[in-house]
């Protein structure tokens, strides 16, 4: 494990995040990272290097995605965990090691793929930031709306079209607003296409439906993060929103990165909650409590890059369009999912509930087009000449999230990927 | 099948909607609705009864929850329901009528379960009359937003909170807008609980992502219709709902009634679309089909009852709250079938595409109680005194649907129930 070992790799024994990759026979394996290797947790069991694990997460190992993982008990996947840091580390016998070799996979041969089937997602709108810059844009004079320092915003996403790092997003149809008021619509491909970068939740253990979840336990529901682009269509958005908010604008994919860190590699990242300034008022009891708000946060920096054919062609490095941080957001994790089960709603282990884009105060960590652009009026300048209001066919977005710290290895999410298709 | 023969039961041999029981062991079975009584498919199938039908087929009779059926070719799905007419028709021969009789159980015994497991639901707002007098409330001058007419509005549901008809639905807590602006929002059991009465459409085959469907082909994406209750805590909804649409106000419990009508069983009760009056502009043409302009609409009437406790008590019979008429809706089925994978969002078997409330133009045909109390201001007033604007504990909701022609045998969607259990 000479590269686990590099404290910039990212996938250092402190991160071993799980996967879903296709095996030598093409049937989808359960994976950790490691240094520059996936280790096939499959070929783990069966080589017997799981013994003694509780039964169910030995099964969860042979699942073909990780919603069977993501329902175990918290505390056998902690044993899990620390099976695989024992396996992959410096004390293991020279028999665990051969094991162990034999069921690695280059990082960059292995074909990663969508790790898990969520049965429901919701989007978040935790970024004040972020609403408060999209608000200005509809609203000059009153940019965040009286609800937002109170309740968690969110709405139910479209779980069909979710989907893995790397496939081709396709330009949508749709309708948009008539140019003068009281005129027809029009129906075509958007002309306003924009990504968000956000990061993903899973749910770990969920509750039953009309129990909610107290805002203490709340955090011990999340199982992991990945990277999620929400991707938009302004136009289709903007005249179908009201009354009832985001449909057709959203709904025809939604990325995610192929890598769920588990939360406790990201322990010595978690942060007193910063996005809410001491002078606002406290939130209601069910979304307040100490530890949430001294740990709650999350130090963690996301960033959206974009290629486009021309930067390709040329053999040019990507152009960063932000770079913004977690901690930064309005709620922490804990709080969106004690807001989602408060209600009664039932969460189920899988489920996926994404931050909203995640934005920060500066101009230069805005999470969307629709912001950096100032709803279109202003296009960006790309290096090599090119402006971009919305994404152009052949645009490749690609969002990276890490954790760094002075002193510690660096756990990295990994890359969401996807590269605009033309319209069909 | 003597019940069968009673024009007026609404489960003759034209109708044959799909459930899921309970069978004997307490494992879910496939069945079909015939007069008093239910067909076990599972058992058919044991029999050999459904033998030369489509191995598909042969293996969804044998499923847990109808997605698989919903999911084979509609000519196999042909093939099954004209098979069921076979054998419970008066042609069968002795052999077959003692091997049908012996998978036969009544009705009233049978523990009907949830039929089908929804990987997404979506929830119109089709009926422009609920638009119209929701939109008055709030805007008085100016009730109908500009989109209506054009596109068909929706959002998302919340999938994991779908419930079948009999689950008791909890009244859910949540917060709810500061008494003066500027004040602290409070936290507790809603104090304006809603039903609101609507169908729910089954989609049958997908599609693939990023493949729109066309208008044309739509309808045969529709596998089969249900009564569905979209149970509303108006006073979370109206807070959360600004910008991003309902969320906690709708996902703690939805509930879907266990019979699933097939689309055939309609085919007499299909109409000209009459939503949408002559003198307002033609949709676009992706939503435009004159097939379905003559006969995409089906006159289906709904209606919702209340039964509170103290009628219960006092052994008086429910309150009928409002009854309307699908008709009446401004789009058709096959319009919100269209419109939702108009963007290449993919549609899977088993989704639920909700209509939206169902409310005619009259007072009286108001599919809830927002409408009907103008709001909580005008609370209705029952047969033994009670008055209401919201539900109360202990209170049940009734829907019934039925499809109702002179000389045609009634077509009945059974009902769907819920009781509001208090708050925990």
């Amino acid at each position: 494990m000479e590269a686990a070992n590099d404290p910039a790799c990212g996938f250092p024994l402190q991160n071993l995040p799980y996967c879903v990759f296709a095996g030598d026979d093409g049937r989808p394996r359960v994976g950790a990272g490691i240094g520059k290797s996936v280790l096939d947790l499959r070929q783990c069991k069966g080589a017997g290097l799981l013994e003694g694990l509780p039964t169910a997460i030995q099964a969860a190992c042979e699942a073909r995605t990780l919603n069977m993982l993501m329902g175990c008990a918290a505390e056998d996947n902690g044993a899990l965990r620390g099976r695989l840091m024992d396996l992959l580390g410096a004390e293991a016998d020279e028999a665990t090691r051969d094991a162990v070799s034999s069921a690695l996979t280059p990082m960059e041969a292995a074909v990663l793929l969508k790790p898990v089937e969520s049965a429901n997602y919701t989007d978040f709108y935790a970024s004040i930031h972020h609403a408060t810059r999209v608000g200005r844009l509809f609203r000059p004079e009153n940019p965040l709306l009286p609800n937002y320092k109170h309740v968690p915003i969110g709405y139910h996403g479209r779980a069909s079209s979710l989907v893995v790092s790397g496939t081709a997003v396709r330009r949508p149809r749709g309708q948009t607003k008539p140019t003068e008021p009281g005129g027809v619509p029009s129906f075509g491909p958007t002309r306003f296409l924009d990504y968000e970068v956000e990061a993903g939740l899973y749910v770990a253990k969920g509750n039953r439906l009309g129990e909610p979840i107290g805002i203490d336990r709340a955090g011990s529901h999340i199982f992991g993060i990945s990277l999620l682009n929400d991707w938009s269509a302004r136009d289709i958005q903007s005249w179908e929103n009201q009354p009832l908010g985001p449909f057709l604008g959203k709904s025809f994919a939604t990325s995610v990165s192929p890598w769920v860190v588990p939360m406790a590699a990201l322990a010595p990242f978690r942060v007193p909650a910063q996005g809410r300034p001491p002078k606002d008022p406290k939130p209601l009891g069910y979304l307040w409590d100490g530890a949430d708000q001294s740990a709650g946060a999350i130090d963690l920096t996301v960033e959206a890059w974009l290629l486009t054919a021309a930067l390709r062609a040329a053999g040019l490095a990507p152009h960063r369009l932000s770079r913004a941080n977690l901690r930064e957001l309005w709620w922490t994790p804990a709080q969106l999912v004690a807001h989602h089960a408060s209600n009664g709603c039932n969460l189920l282990p899988g489920d996926l509930l994404a931050t909203g884009t995640v934005s920060g105060r500066e101009d230069a960590t805005a999470g969307c087009l629709l912001e950096l652009t100032c709803g279109g009026e202003q296009p960006i300048l790309l290096e090599n000449g090119e402006t971009r209001s919305g994404l152009e066919d052949g645009d490749e977005v690609i969002l990276r999230g890490f954790c760094r710290r002075e002193g510690l290895p660096e756990i990295t999410l990994g890359e969401c990927r996807g590269m605009v298709a033309a319209a069909i």
